[in-house]
């Protein structure tokens, strides 16, 4: 057994996220997959533990709960500082927090789960209704962040300089999840570029949603 | 003319957050009100400024962009360290991210105007449908962020012990939303007691919506 106890689920993007910084930080884990399609995240026994009902959670080594990714995140990145996911000046982490919540906070929380399924529910929303509300919130975000990206001078290989870090962890999680839904990247180059970096690295080839045991 | 200029909105909440947030570190800044629902911030002129057209965006002194109010908000403290609106240990600090998270990315984005506004386009919604939705998303993310705050022995007059921080600005901008489409907050009495701490401050006073020049 080990030291961290990680609620997963493969395909969840929140989730890929958690299982990239981990990877970067060389950390094991012990894995716990909650099938979300079939409600395993909502059962008692789980809600016990994370009262959210939500994945990712992570039990530290203390027995500490620490839900949300990008907070569990920073804390592997505050106490396990190599490779550092954030620069070190206020003004180069405030870029790059900015660039992973135009993602975490603009882009994926109305694409989740959770809220297409309600669509459908509440609205009668079809496959096609669901389709292109996942490109249309994408599109709204991925214009910006692509301009962003395109026209500053800190943009390296990654999206802050020559290392990937946060943001960069954010946008490889989301264009993944984007390919379910055929978002067409053609209108992002810079995104796609950087995600191409992102994705000949180990942690995130290791962190993949296809490379874990509870993939279909 | 200050060395800060505020893009804002005096309603939207992610607004609230960096003026509390301004308000709390003593720091003056030009305010120019942007009417949301006028889509006034979707003018070129703004867009030339803030490509993701959103509120609120910061422009510091030498010129740099910020948006995202979270990372705002974590840059003034970096760079205005008092009083501090994060704790100093690396456990702590990711209580308060978490349970500010469990608000700015599984609450408000959700809720927010342009998602309300697609509903109705997209899938005819009506006010009790908008009403309904809201109040669903708060319940989701409340039920929770309840529990967890009335379990632990951290929690304190604020959400983490005695002082105002990240967590308490995101709760108090929540719960203030929360009352423009009359969620019931009878089950929550930890989070509306905190609520009820955070506004007896002159920082949340001040930055009240109802209090800013564009307020209607």
């Amino acid at each position: 057994m080990s030291d961290i106890v990680l609620h997963n689920y493969y395909r969840s993007s929140t989730s890929y996220r958690v299982r990239i910084a981990l990877a970067m930080k060389g950390l094991s884990y012990d894995y716990v997959p909650h099938h979300l399609r079939h409600g395993e995240h909502l059962e008692a026994a789980y809600l016990a533990v994370n009262p959210q009902g939500l994945v990712p959670a992570l039990i530290w080594n203390d027995g500490t709960l620490l839900t949300q990714s990008l907070a569990i995140i920073e804390f592997l990145d505050e106490t396990r500082p190599e490779p550092p996911l954030l620069p070190k000046d206020p003004a180069g982490r405030a870029r790059v927090r900015m660039l992973a919540q135009m993602i975490a906070c603009d882009i994926h929380p109305v694409n989740n789960l959770r809220v297409l399924t309600s669509l459908r529910a509440l609205f009668g929303a079809g496959d096609q209704d669901i389709t292109n509300w996942f490109r249309h919130w994408v599109n709204e975000g991925f214009q910006p962040l692509e301009k962003m990206l395109a026209a500053s001078a800190e943009t390296g290989t990654f999206c802050h300089g020559e290392a990937p870090g946060l943001a960069d962890i954010c946008l490889g999680a989301q264009v993944t999840s984007n390919a379910r839904f055929g978002v067409d990247m053609t209108p992002y180059p810079t995104i796609a570029r950087i995600n191409a970096a992102c994705m000949a690295l180990p942690a995130f080839q290791r962190a993949a949603p296809e490379n874990q045991i509870d993939a279909e």
